[in-house]
């Protein structure tokens, strides 16, 4: 990365870690004050009918407060990890998607780390450990197998293959999931030892007022405490070696050689080392929910195809809600022949046929299952929610292609 | 009305003409352009690994042309029906919103009017019309029962209610539902009359291109065959006249006099006096999928219990997503006494319990099953959607408050 590169990298982070700090203002603004607002335009009458209004805004408030607690100690407490010193007022200026997304780690929180998210997440945790585990039946054997998991969000998955044995690297492209997740694993202390409120940002579909206040306890297992329980096991397992987070896209950090540059690949000297180090390395790569984050998935094919060895295994788990679908961007990309496009963000959205379809040129179908039933961050005691029919594929790499 | 309300108006009718007439191109650019420009930025290596592409496009483009060819005709054929008889080219400028309503309209009809909605449709329409069947078995005097459907959308339910004999009232306040209510209700001239390709707007979580260029075929029950056939076995029914639909909004036409004025409620002579006749007239109004469309939903409550005869019944079927919960709008409201506010339009999304603890200010709980899952407006055979867990609720308005 040249320096410029390097100093717009950081403002991204410093923006986050902004969001993070200042969450509660933002939540404020957001739940309390217009609730109150609309309180007080309220004529008297209708304002007696609420008798319980008042303290329904304390009861938020407290939340409120509680939550921008916690994310105010996550900023502080990681923020030197990514050598960041400087005192919080100087990092930055958030905008309203950076707050937004904090809500959105509030729900990942629930959905990997707390006992509630439990039945959402292991719908496909367990298919996909059921695999590998079958395919490594050998625990102390494990270790020698890599498994990269791009996506990895809060790192629940790569924790509970790192408690199989597994050399398990996590690939995520965002701050404010990376923030998260490198708190949760490495800065709790114990089993639910924090609590925080994730369901007072919607009020739509809630069956009461305490359902919405409700605490989520997190994390409902102590990854330290866990990790340490299964080394008396296993002495020989080195578990503190086997766990690794990598920042950045999945196809600059796993791809070939040839793809089109654009913002989430270049030719930059650290990317295409890394590349080339990454290139037939790896025995499993487990796409969760992720596939459909691709604006060409033609690309994460290829950077599938890269990084597997041949004859190894890509497991995918997920539906194909296309992330960039409705995206009117268009951005630059340089074809490998030096020719200069833009290209819309849009437009690849593949079905599962067809992409199963285009696989085939790389890989061999094993194992297709579908329409899994499967929430995603959702709200399980409210009244609805996103209900995919997942896809659970198993594909071995071609031995040639 | 005086005229500038009257011209507003007119100009509001003009642009969801408009937006029918030219949705061809709307939807052209939404799907085929976009998906053409970003095969087009591909690599010509990637491109030759997508062999069908070509193909694809002329089909999306084919549905396109279909679909734009029954908009068009739902607008000129139901103009006239609202006064306007001037050129297509004159209607007027429709926006984004306009157009992106369209779309909502087609997979409204395959909600309301064909047979791959049944399953969905039948969740809460059974339920509605079971407990109107039980509280009126007479079919004979069903015609002197007068049921309000507020937010009657493509008028399926009122259609079901006047078939049961009931007198019935929709009343709808979206040109966009009005328009294609009006067209399937009025001039469609058999079952399964017309095709249209609704899913070609969604490529996320499709199984394949084929379902998602598939036709949908409606109306699966053709309105007026219907009712003639009823017609033979209760002659001394008139069944023209059990129908009419209302347009506007629900406070505005059913609800008391002292609610506050705002951008749908008004001092206007017609409304004042259509609210008048109305009051303390219905043996039932049906809220299915509606309550929730409020901003203030004690206004909504209070229009329920004026336009209802003591002691006749609310029945309500739906979840509460409650629409204007994102919306940062503020308006000005002017209170009884003629003071004068700035209210948010959010702020007063009330939980299930506190909804029906607020209704028994007027209301009497007859029944409540909560919990059935449903979706509204789903791709039943796309790799997901919305479930609600809804809520059924049988009320009886007090006969004295």
């Amino acid at each position: 990365m040249d320096e410029e590169e390097l100093k717009a990298e950081q403002r991204v982070l410093l923006d986050v870690l902004t969001a993070y700090y200042h969450y509660e203002d933002f939540a404020r603004r957001d739940i309390v004050l217009s609730k109150r607002a609309k309180y007080e335009s309220l004529t008297f009458e209708e304002q007696q009918l609420l008798p319980w209004f008042h303290d329904y805004l304390a009861n938020l408030e407290m939340c409120v407060r509680m939550n921008g607690e916690f994310m105010r100690q996550v900023a502080v407490t990681v923020a030197p990890s990514w050598g960041i010193v400087s005192s919080p007022d100087t990092w930055g200026s958030a905008q309203y998607q950076d707050y937004d997304k904090v809500r959105y780690v509030m729900k990942q929180i629930v959905r990997e780390w707390s006992s509630e998210g439990c039945e959402e997440r292991c719908t496909g945790l367990e298919r996909i450990m059921g695999v590998l585990g079958r395919e490594f039946p050998d625990f102390e054997q494990r270790s020698k197998a890599r498994v990269l998991v791009p996506g990895a969000g809060l790192g629940r998955l790569n924790h509970e293959l790192v408690k199989m044995g597994f050399w398990c690297q996590g690939n995520e492209f965002s701050y404010h999931m990376l923030l998260a997740s490198n708190y949760i694993l490495n800065c709790t202390r114990m089993a639910n030892e924090h609590s925080i409120f994730p369901f007072i940002h919607s009020t739509s579909n809630q069956y009461s007022r305490s359902l919405q206040t409700r605490p989520i306890f997190f994390p409902d297992a102590h990854p330290l405490t866990e990790l340490q329980m299964i080394q008396k096991d296993h002495p020989t397992t080195d578990f503190a070696d086997l766990m690794s987070i990598a920042s950045g896209s999945f196809t600059d950090l796993y791809g070939p050689e040839d793809l089109s540059e654009s913002q989430t690949y270049s030719k930059e000297k650290f990317a295409m080392e890394f590349r080339q180090e990454n290139a037939n390395s790896f025995d499993c790569v487990v796409t969760h929910f992720f596939i459909d984050t691709s604006s060409n998935v033609i690309e994460y094919l290829k950077t599938l195809n890269h990084c597997l060895k041949p004859g190894a295994l890509w497991i995918n788990y997920g539906p194909l809600l296309w992330h960039y679908e409705d995206d009117g961007a268009v951005y630059e990309i340089k074809h490998p022949d030096q020719t200069v496009h833009n290209a819309p963000v849009r437009g690849l959205e593949l079905s599962a046929e067809d992409l199963l379809s285009l696989s085939s040129n790389w890989f061999e179908l094993i194992h297709r299952e579908s329409g899994i039933e499967s929430g995603y961050s959702s709200d399980v005691r409210a009244m609805g929610g996103y209900k995919y029919r997942c896809e659970f594929w198993v594909l071995k790499k071609k031995l040639q292609s």
